[in-house]
């Protein structure tokens, strides 16, 4: 993939975008929690959702709208995931959209909404609809990172990503926001995301797109297909840079494809350096499997284990809880071929285990913030990479307290 | 399944079985860490062992031996796992078994060797080889205890089991001991299980009895069919009860084979109390699934969710968090339809959700040691159980200083 510039902002970097952030007390007060997102005209849309099968009410909604390709404003709050609620949470989000469009003089149907927060508990709808006026009102081409601040639950940095590129000579923006922290069982901690654009992108190609990027960043990092009953994530495009319109025939499609997937795995890796009670940023990269799939099984069942993750954490380079996973993992092994390095240091390596001064040459590796697990398995070209974190006492106190 | 009386004792409960433990000085001093376990006879052998692809040296040398359907004694130590230890730790264990042959005065081929302990390190043969010789003469009537504390790791207490039935008149025991006690990542925790029985069973009739119990028992409290490298159950019959030999047609085959399940059910949950930094004991039943198969994939769901499991720890009764494993679980679920108990009380009842005094009832019922998280799918007649415990600040810190 090549290498993009990443630039400063977010959702509002490319041109013809406006967004905001306000503080509508739906759970706590004087916290931002609604946040705008809206085009300056109708622009192409594509999406993808949880496939959990107990799905948010927001959620589908958008299902429903975003089928028609075209969309012009997103509304979410955060404090209340809206899920679990039945008739009455699937006419307030309905109610949501339908005072967003009222307030900005946009369709209905163009209007998308995504909740995130406790599930079970109904939206404040008074609330919503006084932070819903407000925030119409304090629409800025410079909002976005007011919006990613108020999309935030136990987040504790907003999350903000934008590049440049250059389409048939015009300057093209791709920027994003999203929420997300919960790295340890991230199917069930929602993931937000929202993305943007000011390339012209034929609707369906702008899906193919979405489709893409999310599998080789999103999917990476959020570690399992499984999915929270919120998640979603939704991408903009409005033309504005003025390009031809972007297909899969178009000379720079790859090239608009590969800046997209960046801005998806630059915002993926600061959801797992704000994971729950995270102290580290591990990537697992799973080579020489038999198939790329039994790569990135053995590489999500290392990313997923609670002992190897524990292990990271207390800064010990436990090799055989890596390998065990593996061994559960589905993927096949041959402990008597597999390698598993610590940086560039081999802790395993068929059969033969790293000296004790060794040791101590893995644990400097894995006191830094980042560092790298290797598992080569040597037995094909199966190659794949899932980026995780550790496993903390923060983690337990975090999601401990964190009360319906 | 009828009840059966608990009686004191474990392994050597039934007649003609001795044991011990000794301090072998395998990883600590002072410690015991070798059991021995030895039927006065060849006696009918059954076992189950892990799934995983990496199965340690003693899973191979077992997996070979039992297949006979006779064994006379077994061998175990804890503080070394000798997995991944290739043709070294295949010989290791081997002459392990070997040792104890020679000190006991049996046929090597009736041997069977069980470690557990710290992947990818080898065996201290001489301290093994002078541990085997200590406690072939250390081996009693009453050692059943000695060797229950023999194979524990990361264990807090010793776990022992014994029933006392009735069969043809004749008075019959089935003992049994386990070690195990990570019950987060279950599948990556070592268990073994070590049962015998004084009752004359059919070595065939004895491997379906044994596969039936642990279904409903170490299955159900395990988890995950995902296994260690390491996890083994071993079943002794030394008929030495003088019942006519029990297959299937025997008219009390099914009273057999509840006893046994019973010893393993006692043992599993004995597991669960002792998981590593455990507060809470909690059974997870799920009925009202469209199958058992759906009650069975809900039930562990909700059981392995690190989310789930904190929320217990937190006394929080977040059932948002419970129904949402339940939904990316695959099993058939509609929020609309579904109830979720705490003990008694209905935390959600198809789109109601409880009041905030029943929230203070559901926190008392939580605030016990033990207590049972009920989900009812109202689809079916699909009903499981599985039994498990919380994730805790403890079990992090076990986990992350429980080094290599």
């Amino acid at each position: 993939m090549k290498t993009f510039e990443l630039v400063e902002g977010g959702v509002t970097a490319p041109c013809g975008f406006r967004a905001c952030g306000v503080a509508a007390g739906i759970k706590y007060q004087n916290r931002k929690d609604l946040a705008l997102l809206v085009a300056d005209g109708p622009a192409a849309v594509a999406a993808v959702y949880t496939t959990n099968k107990v799905a948010a009410a927001p959620v589908q909604v958008d299902r429903e709208r975003t089928r028609g390709g075209v969309a012009q404003a997103v509304v979410v709050n955060s404090g209340c995931a809206n899920a679990c609620t039945g008739a009455t949470g699937l006419a307030n989000a309905v109610e949501m959209a339908r005072l967003t469009a009222e307030a900005l003089g946009v369709e209905e149907r163009l209007v998308l909404v995504c909740s995130t927060g406790v599930i079970g508990v109904n939206l404040p709808m008074e609330r919503i609809a006084a932070g819903v006026r407000a925030a119409s009102a304090a629409l800025s081409r410079t909002g976005g990172h007011d919006a990613a601040c108020a999309i935030m639950t136990t987040d504790t940095v907003d999350k903000q990503v934008a590049v440049e590129l250059e389409i048939d000579g015009k300057t093209v923006y791709i920027g994003g926001m999203c929420k997300g922290s919960g790295m340890i069982e991230p199917n069930m901690a929602t993931m937000l995301g929202f993305l943007t654009t000011d390339a012209a992108v034929h609707p369906k190609a702008l899906d193919q797109a979405l489709r893409e990027s999310v599998e080789l960043s999103f999917n990476r990092v959020v570690v399992d297909g499984d999915r929270s009953t919120n998640d979603t994530v939704i991408l903009l495009a409005n033309g504005a840079a003025g390009n031809q319109t972007l297909t899969p025939y178009h000379p720079q499609w790859q090239y608009f494809v590969d800046a997209l997937t960046r801005v998806c795995l630059e915002l993926g890796k600061k959801m797992v350096l704000d994971g729950e009670g995270a102290t580290k940023f591990v990537t697992v990269r799973v080579k020489g499997a038999r198939t790329r799939e039994d790569a990135q099984k053995a590489a999500r069942a290392v990313s997923k284990s609670a002992l190897v993750k524990t292990s990271w954490f207390g800064i010990d380079p436990n090799w055989g809880r890596v390998i065990a996973a593996v061994g559960y993992s589905g993927a096949e092994v041959d402990d008597q071929r597999a390698q598993i390095y610590y940086g560039e240091i081999c802790a395993y390596d068929q059969g033969r285990v790293a000296d004790k001064e060794q040791l101590k040459d893995m644990q400097d590796v894995m006191r830094k913030r980042a560092f790298d697990v290797t598992v080569n398995l040597n037995l094909g070209d199966g190659d794949d990479t899932v980026y995780t974190c550790d496993f903390s006492y923060d983690y337990v106190k975090i999601n401990a307290e964190y009360t319906t």
